[in-house]
């Protein structure tokens, strides 16, 4: 684009590959930053250039951190019996804003797919095996997302683990808190039903 | 957030401080550049890091680049007799997407407010009434925003404008090319009837 100079067009445009920003957006958020250049755009640069070199899969689970071992696998206050299995690093973020599961994570990094060719030893699933039958874990929780690939996944998983002396589980299906059954999906209301509970 | 570590928690929120990116967005765009190290997140920081260092305003007209003079004010292409007056780099920018107008510009950095107390030596006004004295200008463009405020600076400018050998224009008004009626505000059609054109 004319008028914004070559750099500061470059800047944008590497500004327009983040997801949720278009070339539109980008152009504003750089005008932005430009504004604010000593408060915003350069301890954004200075962050985002330490945070690229610093940070590694935590060699025990996979999720993200600035150690070998990620703050959960060093944490002495999470439990080691239990290991919650999600799909990439955005999911165990989510679950850990749930603040439900005191245990450990393991990201797989992705679902089994036939399309993509996508096998077990693509997905860190040998791995798991080795902490399960290591860590001495009992119980071993599914979090995977409720699609055709995730629960693929969780079926293979559950099915390496039979005859092993663990619980597997999943997470409930069911109507979200503070969901109105006239918006929600025919599946799961289905879903919601045939797991009812007594009250 | 647990689970992120602290680096990455503090690149989020400061990702999240760009217009248009909140909190979930910003850890989505966090979580890409983590995926993509090396191919956008190092050389993102670098060209953020650089244009914070090199940019500064034109010191003729406002504009952003990285030398004394922008990259429009240099150009020996670009005619020195028609200045476009526009609120910000933003606008200019605008305008030269347009790609219709071959002077050169004048970046006021804002509008008169009298509520936000700003004045015309806030603005870069008096280094415009010199630039048209000086480089012998015929002919000003008030490229300002159709609010209240832009439409207040126009007339300011005018008025000191009176009695000076040089044209004073404004952007036409009327309805945008591709718009349809039907979807358009009533002013926007009134100002488009009141200047209707014989074809």
């Amino acid at each position: 684009m004319a008028g914004a100079g070559e750099d500061v067009q470059a800047l944008i445009d590497l500004m327009a590959r983040l997801p949720g920003l278009g070339p539109r957006s980008a152009r504003r958020a750089v005008l932005h930053l430009l504004k604010k250049r000593g408060q915003l755009m350069r301890p954004l640069a200075q962050s985002m250039a330490e945070v690229a070199d610093r940070v590694r899969p935590c060699i025990n689970c996979g999720n993200i951190g600035t150690e070998e071992l990620c703050a959960i696998c060093q944490s002495e206050k999470r439990t080691t019996g239990e290991i919650c299995v999600v799909e990439d690093v955005a999911d165990l973020w989510a679950m850990e804003r749930g603040g439900a599961f005191r245990g450990r994570y393991h990201v797989l990094g992705g679902t089994l797919s036939a399309l993509d060719a996508v096998g077990p030893e693509d997905l860190r699933i040998p791995h798991l095996m080795d902490r399960i039958a290591a860590d001495g874990v009992t119980e071993v929780i599914l979090a995977l997302n409720a699609t055709v690939d995730g629960q693929t996944t969780a079926h293979y998983i559950a099915d390496q683990l039979q005859g092993r002396d663990v619980t597997v589980t999943s997470l409930a299906q069911g109507v979200p808190i503070g969901g109105e059954l006239d918006y929600l999906d025919d599946g799961t209301i289905g879903a919601a039903l045939r797991a009812r509970k007594q009250i």
